[in-house]
């Protein structure tokens, strides 16, 4: 059997699933999914559908398993590392219409959700019981829940409350191969393996969520928000390892550098001291009583650490204000530059100083700015690489530089990433990780679960499995002969 | 071949790797390592091997595996559900000389130790910077780190830190093929999907750790411990409902029934109030300001809640008395009762007083007393059954009636084990709580990294991959003609 035959075959049992409105497969259909937040990839699909129920969801990825189609589970598309790009021919699995809140109990305080309900919503919906979903990563206005599951999102917070690992609980899962599998529970203490924690953070690559048991926590009754400028970043480096000595430990430690705050106040006027060399955001919560007793610690540790201004917050509307620039300060980067790389890296908070003093030396290196942003207090790095890609040579020096910084990351005993994961972009990093056994023992339980590398292949892991990255060739329904272009 | 001469081989081999000493085939030899604390169960392997060193592991494991004989590592053997029971005639692996602290540092906050390094021997050693390694399981005192990785030990104080897998960052494993491999590393955000997270709880049955980073947390300045005596076990399930309920997290709460008072009051004469039907302990404890202000608001919630008397511990003397006695609660059932069966479920929280009635409505059906020791805040029980071995037929319904508890647990949206793990004690429950597709799916997995069953082979999964639990038989040696005993 031919390979169009096969596709057209493919094609014809989806539609027996799905009807034409919520089945994709012409160019302009298909051309908002060929890419996602990490704009510099780009991959067709050969079609999109879009269920509305889990029983769809199951019964297309089971079509797709019969006839050896690869696929890719999409929510908003926010991946900063390619992991919600198609795989080139395969079919991409929209998941933003199964978005219903199944379940809310505040007294288990938990939350039962479907793979494509908003991460925002699910604090929106607990507000009412004194409730709320801690991971917050910036994206939460727009990301999904199964997408911040695939990726084990982070955010600000995730300092204190650990990333979104820490806050799931269940999850209903078809595996690659279609069968249906309930992972963890309602309760904290599993039994065995961590076998929820194998699918959370698997970038697709394990198969798709159809149901997620959420963690509820009561919101902190109290928020102290300070933010200290200093006259150099690595004054605001030693700040942070001075809260940490202290026995503190702050919701969110966040630092900028003089770039990052440039653009994010021409983007949002925080209101932010654009003079600073670096700006540190530190944010205590919890009940009132501990929350006042640890700001008046937290003041004494921030004034020996030599900031020459300090704020804070005196309402609840100064915080948002703080808290917006901070949040704008990746998309504001556009503002100083046509564009940009987001990097995500991470090193030991011990070694913050020494990575931020190799990222400026390896910018001038490179003839190319670099923008700091990052989670400080867990040594979660966040460089902007600007550039201009209309310059013949500048992406391609972007991608040495960003290379060299994880490179750099590695070396001092981290990871190449903090909270953006593997997916397309970094998979060719992950030797400089990983021994081959290491590689191999993770390939083989995946294997263990999807034989045939269905499910989102060609992410996270290096080398041959994948269709390699592509610029547009001609619509793989046009090679199957299924369509053609006028 | 015959499976003796493999045997004899297998034996020589491992004859290379240990000197004579530290390699065990003599029944009189091999008889203290024939049962672990799960004292039903007893399978005797055909040597026992003692490594001092990383490399022996390895090779021991490599050679197992060529000769494709089930192993088991053990470390003080203190299961309660007979986890470290030896495959029987496979090889018993002792950790207890890998014993050692390999690294601490105090900026980084983590320790690095070998598998046989004993639990509170972590806290010592970080006692002198303000640390400690917060997973308290009652065995604490002599269980060792490698055995608190494969069961994801929990303890007292899980209520607010989580069980071993919240506290593991890092280990060197070698896996059942006798490849070596790292998993996780010594930050909390790992990459992609936590591989580590799948050694951890495993029982045995994905390889043995070889080092292991634990992360270290500050020690508390100050504990608030609180005893509360109830006239009535659901007044004292009430107020931990009422404790949640005012957004408290304390580090522990455990509740004791009056059969548990009594056993553990002639134990150790913790001074509990003896004619209690119920005893509550809640133990705040962080910052001197926070737990102060938290105590106040503690006392209102507990007065409400209707105890005949109430404790503060006002030293560390009396924190210690009172941990003392919940700590010996245990072993001082004994005293009550010549036999007794330890059992371990978990229920939501908020189905705690149904779950305790119907404890004690099955406890009168089997005509069995039961004990009711347990971690109320994260509503796992212990029940302790007491029974009379020497009395016919009382062996068989204390396990009929342990049978019962956890199946109500399962009811109750619960789960089999809370902390002591499936086991071989277990295993045949597990089919109350997972389809056969759940199962399959982790059997799968399993085979993925070990495909020949050999690391602790027949433990958690149910049916017939395993030699089954056995009596004494002829010893494995004599059947295959390599020892005859006089």
């Amino acid at each position: 059997m031919t390979a169009s035959a096969t596709l057209a075959e493919l094609l014809a049992d989806l539609a027996r699933i799905l009807p034409k409105e919520r089945f994709l497969t012409e160019a302009a259909q298909l051309a908002p999914y060929e890419s996602d937040a990490l704009t510099a990839f780009r991959a067709r699909p050969c079609a999109v559908v879009l269920p509305q129920t889990s029983e769809e969801v199951v019964e297309i990825v089971r079509t797709c398993a019969r006839h050896k189609v690869p696929f890719t589970a999409r929510g908003s598309g926010t991946s900063l590392s390619g992991g919600s790009l198609p795989v080139e021919g395969g079919v991409v699995i929209g998941l933003n219409r199964l978005n219903r809140l199944l379940r809310l109990d505040p007294n288990e305080r938990i939350a039962v959700v479907q793979p494509g309900h908003i991460n925002l919503r699910v604090s929106d919906a607990a507000a009412p019981y004194g409730l709320y979903y801690a991971p917050d990563p910036s994206s939460q206005p727009v990301s999904t829940i199964g997408g911040n599951l695939a990726f084990n999102s982070g955010g600000a917070h995730c300092l204190k409350y650990g990333m979104t690992s820490n806050h799931v609980l269940g999850a209903k899962v078809v595996l690659p191969t279609g069968e249906v599998v309930e992972l963890g529970g309602e309760s904290l203490e599993g039994l065995g393996p961590d076998w929820l924690g194998l699918f959370v953070g698997s970038e697709g690559l394990m198969g798709i969520a159809l149901e997620v048991t959420l963690r509820l926590l009561p919101k902190p009754e109290k928020y102290h928000t300070l933010l200290a400028a200093y006259d150099a970043l690595e004054k605001a480096g030693d700040a942070v390892a001075a809260v940490v000595a202290s026995g503190l430990l702050p919701g969110a430690m966040e630092i900028m550098d003089n770039l990052a705050i440039e653009a994010a106040e021409a983007a949002v006027h925080a209101g932010y001291p654009t003079a600073a060399r670096a700006l540190l955001i530190v944010e205590l919560e919890g009940e009132a009583p501990q929350v006042e007793a640890e700001a008046e610690q937290l003041s004494r540790v921030i004034e020996r650490s030599g900031p020459y201004e300090v704020r804070v917050a005196r309402d609840a509307e100064e915080r948002m204000k703080i808290w917006k620039g901070r949040k704008a300060a990746f998309s504001a980067v556009g503002r100083l530059s046509p564009d940009y790389i987001v990097q995500d890296g991470v090193v030991p908070r011990s070694k913050l100083g020494r990575a931020l003093a190799e990222i400026e030396r390896l910018s001038q290196e490179h003839g190319l700015r670099v923008a700091n942003v990052f989670h400080a207090g867990d040594g979660n790095l966040h460089p902007l690489i600007l550039y201009d890609g209309k310059v013949p040579g500048e992406l391609e020096r972007g991608e040495r530089l960003a290379g060299e910084i994880l490179r750099m990351c590695v070396r001092l005993g981290g990871t190449i990433t903090g909270e953006h994961g593997v997916g397309m972009e970094k998979k060719e990093y992950m030797p400089e990780m990983f021994a081959e056994a290491d590689l191999e023992a993770m390939r083989r339980i995946r294997r263990a679960v999807d034989p045939l590398e269905l499910s989102n292949r060609g992410k996270m892991f290096p080398g041959g499995e994948a269709p390699a990255v592509t610029a547009h060739g001609a619509h793989p329904l046009e090679q199957a002969g299924v369509i053609s272009r006028e």
